[in-house]
C-alpha cells in the first residue's frame, strides 16, 4: 500500500506551522534536526554529499551526487528554506530539471545514522538576469578555485577529450578576488515541499514526515519507520 | 546539450563486450571497479548503503538510502550481474516500480572518493512462486534477526504506533536456523543496463560509462568528468 503525502493532512496531526513560520525568514521545522545532523557531521567532508533524483524525458530516473553548497536565507528577499547546489550547464541535470522540476535529494549523515529526504521543486538559475542572479555570483565567489577550474573543462560526458583541453583557458583568479561567473555556472535551489527524516537509532527507528499545505504552513507528523 | 546513452555506441568505443560476455555467468566489465570499490570501502559499513531512485506515480521522482546484499550470480540460473536489496511490501517504492520498473542507484564510496550511477529495471520477488523464489529465501536467512524483526512491524508511513506494536508477534528463529519470509518481505533485483563510474581523484577526475547493447554485450567509453 502506497502512503501519499496529503495523508499527512488528515489525521494524527502533532503540530502544526502557526502563522509566523508563513512569515518570509522564518526557519521550517526540520531545519533545526537537519542543521543538527550538518553540524555532528561536521568531521566528514562528504556529509555536505547526497544523492539528486530528477526524472529524464523518457520517464526513467536519474541520480547523482551532488555537494550542499548552504542554505538560500536571504533575509530581505526570496525565503523557501532553499537548499543550494551547482553544477555545469550542460550537465543532463539541467535539461532534466528544465522539464520536470520535482526533485529528491536523499541525504544520509553516516556518523548519526540519519537519512533526510527533502523533495520539492528545484529553480534554475543560469545568468545574472535571474531573480537569483545575485545569489549564483554569491555562490561563484565562494567555491574554491579548483572548484570553478571545472567549468572551464570539455562538456561533461562527451568522449575523453586530451589532457591539454582540461588546462584552462581563463586566467586564475585569486582567492577573495570576485569574478563574473561563466555561462555554463549554474545554480540550483531545492525548494522542499516535503520531508522524510528517519533516525536509525533507537528501538525501534523514529521516523518524521513534514510537508507544506496550501497556506504554506508546514505540518509534522511522527510516523512508523 | 544533454547526452543520451545511445550516443556511446556511435564513436570513440574503446572495448566491445566479445562473444563471452553474452554467456551466463560472465561479469560485465563494470563488475571489476565495483567489486574494487567495495573491497577498499569494506572498513565503513555504510559504504554499502547507495540512493536507489524510481518515477512516483504522479511523475516526480523519489529517492532512498537502500542497502546492498549482493550480487545475483547464479552459475546455473538467471544471471544478470543484478545487485540485491530487500524491503517491505508495504514501504512506496514496490508499489512504484510495479507500475515503472526503471530506477538508478547512486553509490557513493567516501574512502576512495568515487561513484557510481547503476541505471536499469528492477525485478520483484514477492514470494515463494516467483522465479527468484529461491534467491529471496537465500535472502531471508542472510539477514540478522534484527532485520528480520522490522519486517514485522506496523506499516512504514503510517501514524506512529504504540511501542507495544513494535514487539515481535513472531517467535524468534535462531540463527542459522532457516524460515519462511514474512509476506511482506520483499527482494528486488536491479540489473544494470548503463553504469557510470566517476573518480574524483584525478586531475582531472575520470569517469566512464558502460553500456549494454541489442545484443546484450557490453560497451565501455570513457568520458569527460
Amino acid at each position: 500500500m502506497v502512503k501519499e503525502a496529503n495523508d499527512l493532512t488528515v489525521s494524527n496531526q502533532i503540530s502544526t506551522g502557526d502563522d509566523a513560520s508563513r512569515t518570509k525568514g522564518q526557519l521550517a521545522p526540520w531545519r533545526s534536526p537537519l542543521s543538527r545532523a550538518l553540524h555532528r557531521n561536521r568531521a566528514l567532508a562528504y556529509a555536505r554529499y547526497g544523492q539528486l533524483a530528477t526524472v529524464r524525458a523518457d520517464g526513467r530516473p536519474a541520480n547523482r551526487t551532488v555537494v550542499f553548497r548552504g542554505f538560500l536565507d536571504q533575509p530581505d528577499g526570496l525565503d523557501w528554506n532553499g537548499l543550494k547546489f551547482i553544477c555545469d550547464r550542460r550537465s543532463a541535470k539541467v535539461a532534466e530539471l528544465e522539464a520536470n522540476p520535482w526533485a529528491e535529494l536523499c541525504w544520509y549523515f553516516p556518523k548519526t545514522r540519519e537519512q533526510f529526504r527533502l523533495a520539492g521543486k528545484v529553480a534554475i538559475a543560469l545568468d545574472g538576469q535571474d531573480t537569483l542572479g545575485p545569489v549564483r555570483q554569491q555562490t561563484w565567489e565562494a567555491i574554491s578555485a579548483n572548484a570553478q577550474t571545472s567549468f572551464y573543462w570539455p562538456e561533461p560526458g562527451q568522449p575523453r577529450a586530451e589532457q591539454a583541453a582540461f588546462e584552462r583557458q581563463e586566467q586564475p583568479v585569486e582567492a577573495n578576488q570576485s569574478s563574473l561567473p561563466p555561462d555554463d555556472f549554474v545554480l540550483l535551489v531545492l525548494q522542499p515541499l516535503e520531508v522524510d527524516h528517519l533516525e536509525l537509532r533507537g528501538e525501534p527507528q523514529n521516523r518524521w514526515r513534514y510537508s507544506q499545505t496550501e497556506e504554506r504552513a508546514w505540518q509534522s507528523l511522527e510516523v512508523n519507520p
